[in-house]
């Protein structure tokens, strides 16, 4: 039996929508869902029961972080990820390909894995396929990445191909590496930059491991809009249908719509944590940028129409001012705000889907948000 | 009938000590009490929901930074300090004469008030008795402190007595300035530095104005402790019983609880929600600086006999990876637990003075903290 294994609750007729239910050891999550990031052991500002209350039962943490700090072996002595960051729903570890390659002249790769200095304290460190996958055994995530190469964009073909063959033997090093796949459920990555004949011989091989998830890697990484929905119109037809697919790195709306649209069921992002700390706020009617002087005086919530604890109790004025003043307050008003949105978006994206209605309701919340089409 | 009112249900003994109540035009507060700080419209890094479970029904904000950031009258157009804020406990604040005399070269001082560069942007700003009292009506605070020059330490006998006269009389135009007492209170301010028959004289002039209440100034400034209580020991005798009294600035341990046995109600001091920032805390057996790699792999809470959300959840080794990752949600935990220490500590010196046991409570208390007498 598999750690974490995917019941289709229904297919949407008109497009490739699937809704859901993931099975975890730490909870059930309904997909499509979008996961907010808790890249060091923290969704940077908010508490778990903040978490909760706006929705979310699923994070992203990070492999590359918590291996340099605080380090793995001491969050397997906690007890594991989840009860040192007193977190029980149910958590995805990335494996820290995505940071260590990006690290550039501060890493080399070779086929054994990638050796680098730590952006904290220059230490010389090694991650492999072995190692990362150890990482994230000693974490207890539920579901483990494997560790891949994110391939950049743009990339020739012939570094994208080996890149993408690379990976691939990495996977099944990592497969090797995780004992028991009761506890914690391995995923693989599709990639092949944007060349379809790569993406398909990617996905062909990965899938032949029947492992419980795949996800999309090097996505989301510089390339057109339109280029992104094509790698998915063709790669995501390639993956079984019985199995959870996550796309990576992605979390714009019209991304998250357009994705589930394609057959993605889950999504992570940096996107609403970060801007938040900038002052922005995504909503119903587009992006609210709180900072700006068009707000001092604006005694309305950031959305009126929202139902988060920030909208319900504070006004633009005085979130601007929070933000203006560097208050941490105003940092969490603002998380709470974005996580929120998205949360709830994917919740009417859920309900659209069951609805038969996920197609107008892309047309409707394109016009309300702004986007071109 | 006064804006605020104490009613004394018990008198200490042994000791100065009185228990109360406060009665305020938002809600009933408990006395003696400590007042958390809320500098900037918010008490650092936590919610007003949190203040409320951690025992904080009354905060402390401060003019000076809301009159120059968001300014006075946005928070009045806001519907007042406690809408803006979504807070509907308590509010003292503070008239903004200590930031101003603290700006040293940047300040010039004449009978008829303040006139300073703002630390934000330099603009030139001018601070009275008048505006200062202004201002704190148009913020809506519960508490309006009087504008007083906090005497340095050490400062000459002249000096001081000319600064606590100026003081007085720059009381009177607060006093004038305030038209209704029914829905604000005015606090005076004892000044009058270190010396007996200068404080003496100060308690008698202004008590004579008959307020609401009386503050004691220009304590907590740099001068031993022993000074600090001798002071307390000849002043607060001179203050009317009926009325509360607050001794500003003042927020460590061993100080509260001699100040509430010298006959103080109220405390307010930005020393939790500071050392909270940098990783320490304070418990019951002393303050625990939880940075320090003495707890990297300590799983127990920062004070396994508290009851705050941070102990009730989380690690030492946890937070102190927060903290030297310099994570917000660090600086949150820290920050609950050392607010709700303090109103902790004071629910209990209450509970002493009703149970006749104040002075045992103390002995107990400095044995376990680690205070040497
Ligand atoms: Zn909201
Ligand atoms: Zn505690």
């Amino acid at each position: 039996m598999a750690a974490v294994k995917l019941e289709i609750l229904k297919k949407d007729t008109r497009t490739k929508a699937r809704l859901g239910r993931l099975h975890t050891p730490h909870g059930m999550i309904e997909t499509p869902v979008f996961m907010p990031v808790g890249t060091q052991a923290t969704v940077k500002s908010v508490s778990p029961e903040e978490l909760k209350a706006l929705g979310a039962n699923m994070i992203l943490s990070n492999t590359y972080h918590l291996f340099l700090r605080p380090g793995h072996e001491l969050i397997k002595r906690a007890g594991g990820l989840h009860k040192f960051m007193n977190w029980d729903g149910a958590i995805l570890t990335d494996s820290g390909g995505f940071q260590v390659f990006s690290l550039g002249d501060l890493r080399k790769i070779t086929e054994e894995g990638v050796e680098f200095r730590s952006h904290l304290d220059g230490s010389k460190q090694f991650l492999s396929p072995e190692k990362a996958t150890e990482i994230q055994i000693a974490l207890g995530s539920d579901i483990v990445m494997a560790f891949d190469e994110c391939t950049p964009y743009p990339a020739n073909r012939e570094y994208t191909k080996k890149s993408a063959e690379r990976t691939f033997r990495w996977l099944k090093r990592c497969k090797n590496t995780l004992p028991t796949t009761e506890k914690q459920a391995l995923f693989g990555i599709v990639q092949g930059g944007m060349y379809e004949d790569l993406r398909k011989q990617s996905a062909q091989e990965i899938t032949e491991l029947d492992l419980p998830g795949y996800a999309l890697g090097g996505l989301s990484v510089g390339e057109p809009k339109e280029m992104m929905y094509e790698v998915l119109d063709y790669t995501v037809p390639l993956l079984p249908e019985a199995k959870p697919r996550y796309l990576m790195g992605v979390g714009s709306p019209d991304d998250l719509i357009e994705g589930v649209m394609r057959g993605i069921d889950m999504f992570d992002c940096v996107l609403p944590t970060r801007i938040a700390r900038n002052g922005t706020a995504m909503t119903r009617f587009g992006k609210v940028v709180v900072r700006n002087a068009t707000y001092a005086d604006d005694f309305t919530p950031i959305d009126p129409t929202c139902s988060c604890y920030t909208c319900q109790n504070y006004s633009r004025a005085y979130i601007r001012h929070l933000i203006k003043a560097d208050e941490i307050f105003g940092h969490r008003l603002m998380t709470i705000h974005n996580l929120h949105f998205l949360t709830h978006l994917m919740k009417e994206v859920r309900q659209a889907i069951a609805e038969d209605q996920l197609p107008e309701y892309r047309k409707q919340f394109f016009a309300d948000y702004g986007y071109k089409k």
